[in-house]
C-alpha cells in the first residue's frame, strides 16, 4: 500500500467514510463490495457504521476477479460457472436484505478480446436469461442497477459496452432494474448529460460512479478534468427534479498519487461546487430565452450559475449545519491522516 | 462540380447506378433523396429505372438544409416548423408507395451547439410524438428506417446520437421501425460489428449506409481503412441467417478526389469481397474452437477466411453471371466515364 | 447568408471588427485572408481600419480552395501547381509588409484520402523545399506561423497532422517560422496546455487559433465546451512570461445558428475570463505546493483562481477604460446588429 | 499466474523465445527487463542464451515500478530520486555492453495526474538534462530507443505524449538516439504509418513495440485489430529500403485469456503475413498509378498486395528454411507447452 493509513477492511473503510461525512455533512452512504467486504457478524457491520454515523449502500457483486471468470461470468458458456455467479448475486441480494440496502450494484469485466473468440448473440442470451433470474429474486424495495463501460479488461468487445446496451435490458427486466453511470466508461466526447437526461426521462437512471477522465477510465477525482461537464449532469438532475430522488450517487475513483482521506473530502466538495451551482441556475429565465432561440442568451443563463463563485455559499451553508466552513482545512487539523497512517 | 460527367439528376443517377449493376450484377437499387429527387411524374422514373435495370430503393427524407430548420426539425419547438416537416414525411411516404420502394430512410441534423440552449427532454418529447405520426402513417408493407449520428453538423449534441437513441425510440413505435447504421456515424473505437448483432438480435436492424472513416464522418469508399471490420459486420450479417434477410444496404459515400463512377465500383468490389470472406467462414469449426474455450483457435477460424484471396472465386461468379470478371477493368473499356464526361 | 448583416467584404469585417474592439478594448487587430480579402487599394484599406481603431494582423494565405489543388498545393508533385502556390505566398508577404502586418498564417488542407495515393516522404520533400523558399522571401521582422490540423478536408493523411510535424519543420527553416495552434485541430484527449507549453519552452509558439471542439473540428465558441482547458492554456501562457509576449492571438470560429457580432463579443469575454483567471493565480504558493509534492494543494492553487468569479474584475476593469462593463448588454442596446442587417 | 507454464525467470524466456524462434526462423532476439531479468553472471546468460539460438536484444530500464518514482523518475523534482536513475540507465548501458545488446529502451511512467501538480517546462528541462547523461554515458554503437505514450499510468499529462515529444529530445541529443513507437501508445485515429514515415526521413526511427488496440494501450496480438494498418507500416518499411535496416523490431503484448506461447507465435506469423505483402506490392506500378494522379488505381496497388493470400508463400519459405510449414500445428504436435506446464 502506498499511502500509510489506507483502509485494511471494511470497518476502517466506514470509519474513513464516517470521518468523510462528518467534515462534509453530505456523504451518509458506503457501498459495499462482495467478496472484499463480507463480515460473519452484519449486524454488527450495520451497528458499527450507525456508530460512525454513516449506513450501508448499493452491495456491489464481484464476478470478474476469480480466474473461472477468465472468459466470462454471467455470460459464461459453461452453466457451472454461471451458476457459481447466480449464487454469488443471490447472496448478495441477501446481504443487501440484511444491510439494508436499497440497491445491488453490478460490473462485469464480461467480453471478449479476439473477434471471434465467441458469439456475441449467444453471450447475449446467456445475460438476459441470468438478468431475469436475478431480477426475480429481487426483493420489491430493491433495485438493481446495471453499469455499463467501453472497454477493459475486455479489448475487444464488452458485453455491455454502452448505455444501450444496459437499457435494453433493463427493460426486458422490469422497473427495479436500472442503469448506473460511471463517468468514465463512454467513448471519447460521448455527450454524458444528454445521456443522463435521456435515462431520467425513460425512468431508467438508477446511479452514478463519480470520477473524471481525459483519456480512458482513468479515475481521477471527478470535477477536475471538465468541470463544466459535472455541472451540466447536475443541472440535469436538477431540473429532472423528482424524476432523480431515487438516484444513487457513489464516488468510484483510484487515488495512487495522491491521499485517499483528502482526495475523497475533494471529490465531495467538488460534487457540491457543481451541484449548487446547477441549483442557482435561472430556469425561468433559461425557459424564456430558450422559447426565443437565443442561443447565446441561453447559453449563457446556464454559464452565469457556473461563473458564479458558490464556495461562500457552500461555506455558509457548512457553518448552518454545525460544521467547519473548509473541510479540508479541517482534515488536515484534524490529525485524522496522522492517527491512521 | 470537380468531376466532368458527375450525374446533375435523378435521371442521370439512375443511368449511373444502372451501369454500376452493370457491371457488378448486385446492385439493383438506388435510393432517392426528397426534394432533390423530385420528379413530376413518378411513372416515367420508375419506368426509366426499369430501363436501366434498377429499381428504386428507400426514400430519403430531407430536413436538415431548409433555413427554416436551423434550429431543429422534427424537435423544433414550434409546431408550424414541425408541420411542415412532417408534411414532408407524408410526401415521402406517398411518393415511396407510388414508386414501389419499401422504406423510408431517416437522417435529421437535429442537435444543439450550445449548452443550455434547448432542454433535451423536450426536444426528445416532440421528436417521438413526431416520429409516431409517421409511424401511424405508414403502409403495412413500408418500414421506417431511424438513422444515428455521433456528432455534425450539430457539435454540442445531436438527438439521434447513438444506437441506443434510435432504439429507445423504434421500440415504442412498432415492428415497421429499425435502425439504420452508417458506419461512419460513431464515436472513435466504437465496436459496431457487436451493434449490429445486438440490433439483429433484436430484430431492429433496418439497413445500412456503407463507407468508411478514419477520423469524423468521412464517407471514404468502404473497406479502405479497415477491411477487418466490414468483413466482421458481415460475419454477423451471415451468421444471423434469416434474421438478417430484409437488411437495406445503401452506400453513402462522397468522392472528391476521385471519380464517382469508379469510387462505386470499387466500393461493390469491397463488399463483394468482404461478404465473400464472410461466407467461406468455417461455422462448424468456428463453434467448435469457441465451445473449448480455444481463444486463438476461434480467432484463426475467422481470419482464416480473411485471409483468403477470394477474387478467383468471385471473378467466376462474374463470369457465370454474364459479367466481365474485373469491373474495374470492364468500366475502363467501356468509355462510359468519357462519354457522361 | 444565414444571418442578416453578415460581413459581405474585409470593410465590412473590419467594421465589425473595430466595433467589437470598441465594445471589449482588447481585440486591435484583423487577419485577413488572400484573395477572399484582397483590395485595389490597400493603403486604402490600411486607412479605413485605422478609422475603425483597429490595425491588420496576420495575412493568411489560401492554396486550398482552387480546384488546381484537387491533389495538393505545396505538396503537389506538378512544379507547375506549386509554383503557383508559391507565388500566391509571396504575394501575401507583399500584402503583408505592405499592411504592417506582423506575419503571414499558413494553413493546407493537403493530404490524401486513400493509402497509397501518393508518397509520404516525396510529398514532404517538396513541402519542405517550398517552406525553404517562403522563409528565404521573408523580411526580417515578420513571421510564418505554420498551422497543423489532424485532418479534414484529407481523410487519410495530413501533411501537417499534428504539432511534431509542424515543429520539425519550423526547425529547419529557422527563427521566423513559428507553430500555430488550432484548439480544434488535435485528436481526442490531447493535452493542449502540455503542447503550448513545449513549444513556448522551445521559442516555437507563433500563435493561436482560437475556438473550442467537443468532436472533430467543431469550430465552436472558444470556452463553451471545456472552460477550464482554456484556462490551462492561459495558464501556461502567464507563466511563461516574456516567451509569450509575441503570440499572436487570434479567433477562428464558425457562427451557423448564433448571430455573428453577439458570438465573437462572446468569444472575447470568454477569452478574457480565462485570461484573468490565470493572472490571479498565486504562483508563490503554487510552487511551494509543487515543490512539497503536494499534489491536490498545487491542484487547488489553480483551482481557486478559476473558481473565483472574475466577472465584477472584469467588469471594473471596463469602466476604467472607459467601456460599458457588460460588452453584450452595450451591443444590444447599440443597434449596431439591427443597422448592419 | 493464470497459464500454466508462463516464464518464471529469464532463463525460462529466452528457452521459450528460442522454442518460438526455432517454431519460426525469425526470432533471433530477446529483449531484457532490468532489474526483473537481472542474474549474476550474465556470461552464463549470454551462453545460455546462445544454445537457445537466440541473442539478447534491447535493454529495458526500469523507473516505473518502484514507490520512490510514484512523482516522477527522470522529471522528479528531486535530484537524489533523479540519481537513482540515472545509476540504473549506467548499470544498464553496463548490461547491455556485456551482453552485446545494440540499444537501451527506455519507457517511462512519468506525467501527472492533476492540472498544476507540477511545472511542464520544469520537468521537461530536467528530462532534457538527464538524457543527456545517460547519451554521454553511451558506447558510440549503441542506441537509445525513447518511447513515448500518450497517456498511463498518467493521466493528465505524460512528459512524452507524442513522437514530437520524443523526437524534439532525440533531435538535441544525436544520431544514436532515437524514436521508439509502440503501436498502442497513440490517440485513436492517428495515423501511424505516416510517424513512421516521418521517422524514417529522419532518420529518428530506432524501433518498435509491435502489438494492436482498439481502445487504449490493449496490449493485443499485433494485426487482430486493424491488419491493414500493420500492412501499411510495413510498406513504409520496406519502401525506405536501407534507411530502415537499424531499426529493432518487438514484440510487446499483455497475454491474458491466450495461451502466452501460441500467442507469440501468431504475433510472428502476423508480422510475416504483414511484411510478406508489402514485398510483394508492385511498386513500379504504384509509381506510376501516383504520378498520374490516379488515385483509386494507386490504392489498388497497395490492396491488390494486402488482397493476395501470402500463407502458400510463408509455408513454402519456411520449408526451405527447414522449418515445420505451419509453426501453430507445429507448436501443437511438439508438446512444449505440456512440458513446461
Amino acid at each position: 500500500p502506498i499511502w500509510p493509513g489506507a483502509a485494511r477492511n471494511i470497518y476502517e473503510k466506514l470509519a474513513d467514510a464516517g470521518f468523510v461525512h462528518k467534515l462534509t455533512g453530505v456523504c451518509p452512504t458506503v457501498a459495499i463490495h462482495i467478496p472484499w467486504d463480507k463480515v460473519k457478524d452484519w449486524d454488527d457491520l450495520v451497528e458499527y457504521a450507525d456508530a460512525q454515523g454513516v449506513r450501508i449502500g448499493a452491495v456491489n457483486t464481484n464476478t470478474f476477479q476469480a480466474d473461472r471468470y477468465k472468459w466470462g461470468s454471467i455470460t459464461h458458456a459453461d452453466p457451472a460457472v454461471r451458476k457459481v455467479a447466480l449464487d454469488h448475486h443471490l447472496e448478495c441480494i441477501e446481504i443487501a436484505r440484511r444491510v439494508g440496502s436499497p440497491a445491488i450494484s453490478l460490473w462485469y469485466g464480461d467480453g471478449t478480446n479476439y473477434a471471434g473468440q465467441e458469439s456475441f448473440i449467444e453471450r447475449r442470451h446467456r445475460m438476459i436469461a441470468f438478468f431475469k433470474e436475478v431480477y426475480a429474486a429481487l426483493p420489491n424495495h430493491m433495485r438493481m442497477l446495471i453499469e455499463y463501460k467501453f472497454y477493459e479488461p475486455a479489448f475487444y468487445h464488452t458485453d455491455l459496452s454502452d448505455w444501450g446496451q444496459a437499457y435494453a435490458i433493463c427493460m426486458k427486466l422490469g422497473p427495479q432494474a436500472q442503469v448506473l453511470v460511471d463517468l468514465g466508461h463512454h467513448a471519447q466526447g460521448v455527450n454524458i448529460e444528454h445521456i443522463v437526461a435521456t435515462l431520467l426521462d425513460e425512468g431508467k437512471l438508477g446511479g452514478f460512479h463519480f470520477n473524471n477522465r481525459k483519456y480512458g477510465d482513468d479515475d481521477l477525482i471527478v470535477g477536475t478534468i471538465n468541470p463544466l461537464e459535472l455541472f451540466l449532469i447536475y443541472n440535469e438532475l436538477v431540473a429532472a427534479g423528482d424524476a432523480a430522488k431515487d438516484v444513487a450517487y457513489m464516488i468510484d475513483q483510484s487515488h495512487v498519487i495522491e491521499p485517499k482521506i483528502e482526495a475523497m473530502v475533494q471529490s465531495v466538495i467538488n460534487i457540491q461546487v457543481a451541484y449548487a451551482k446547477a441549483l442557482i441556475v435561472d430556469r425561468t429565465c433559461l425557459r424564456e430565452k430558450q422559447a426565443a432561440h437565443d442561443v447565446l442568451g441561453a447559453h449563457r443563463v446556464l454559464m452565469d450559475a457556473f461563473e458564479t463563485d458558490v464556495r461562500p455559499l457552500l461555506a455558509q451553508v457548512r457553518e448552518e449545519m454545525g460544521l467547519h466552513p473548509d473541510p479540508i482545512e479541517a482534515l488536515h487539523q484534524s490529525g485524522y491522516e496522522a492517527k491512521i497512517a
